[in-house]
């Protein structure tokens, strides 16, 4: 089975990249999407670890999109990385107008180009509650329009859905995914905050696994 | 009612345009979309009649995207474009991977970002045949997923679904849409060529709604 992974060199879907090589035995080709965010330092951890692996990795650039994309701390230099946990209402301020679709649509225009039978991505169901474009009827909804898109039918694949950030944090440890190579922080510093909403849940999540070897700031 | 158009500058969306405006009242704010098309120079034709109507217009860049959209003779120079009808099995080389989910997206983007009200775009009955990404049981699948994508809602609009590609020349006709501005054949030559697809089925629609001051090569 051919599959792209939206991937983003963050813990989840690092999991996913390893569980669909080493459990599923799927042949992967990653894609990772520099939207202009803040925390492009993922860009970097993603390609690394493909290199590791021997995976194909493409970046799709959408940083021209910038000007249609405004008012989230993560495209818009103007609003402020907010700090705390992420169940949080102002946790709602890192949300990135329509990105998933986005990086969903050019994953599934490469997939249709490229023949893959499927594309992997990884929200888990910790990211409902803030990000409307996690939540398993937006995914569903888009899975049906990719099926429909071509005369070549691509599934969506999206084993995490119904897992918490934990229990995706304990697959991991099972599979002897390298965390310390992943990268969550929203802030895109030289390490990890500890601070923001993404540090704080990556933090639970590996605590609740028992291996975080994250070096927080 | 705030609206984002998909508007390609071609006779079906300039239609489009002149219903939301004159006939339904919206405000209209255009996106035109370059994926690195053959016929780019209908973007000027886009802009130009943006300009004159006083509407916003803006371009979004999806050029850097072209490696994902192989093997479509409108993105990949190594890809002829076919001439003839449009119901034959080689206009399929015409379709670009994925194209309406990716403009879409992008529109979906921006209408969150200033809390439009709605999306509209123009497929008709007569592009099913063709294109999998016109057809309504696709556009009705990504409408979910766009009312879905965000807290707050946008809705898809896609008068034409239902209808001929003449009828909207009729409709166009009313509207008195200046249908000599507007641009649709795949060569993006000087003129019209008058014999690739969207060239034919131009010349069909206008005359069956009595007026074609389009000049053909």
């Amino acid at each position: 089975m051919k599959t792209v992974l939206i991937y983003s060199g963050g813990m989840d879907s690092t999991v996913l990249l390893y569980d669909l090589l080493f459990n599923r035995g799927h042949e992967v080709k990653c894609l990772s999407i520099n939207y202009g965010q803040r925390h492009s330092v993922e860009l970097e951890h993603a390609k690394a670890i493909c290199q590791e692996l021997g995976v194909e990795h493409r970046i799709a650039d959408l940083t021209s999109l910038k000007e249609f994309l405004k008012g989230s701390s993560q495209t818009d230099d103007s609003v402020e990385v907010p700090e705390g946990h992420y169940a949080e209402e102002s946790m709602k301020l890192t949300i990135v107008p329509n990105r998933n679709m986005l990086m969903l649509a050019v994953a599934a225009a490469w997939a249709i180009s490229i023949k893959a039978d499927a594309i992997a991505y990884a929200p888990h169901a910790g990211d409902h509650a803030i990000y409307p474009d996690c939540r398993p009827e937006f995914t569903e909804a888009l899975s049906q329009a990719i099926a429909l898109a071509d005369w070549h039918k691509v599934e969506l694949i999206r084993p995490f859905i119904g897992m918490t950030k934990g229990e995706v944090a304990k697959l991991g440890v099972t599979l002897n995914v390298p965390f310390e190579k992943t990268w969550s922080c929203y802030k895109g510093g030289e390490v990890h905050c500890g601070k923001c909403g993404t540090c704080v849940e990556r933090k639970e999540a590996l605590a609740e696994a028992g291996n975080d070897p994250t070096v927080y700031e």
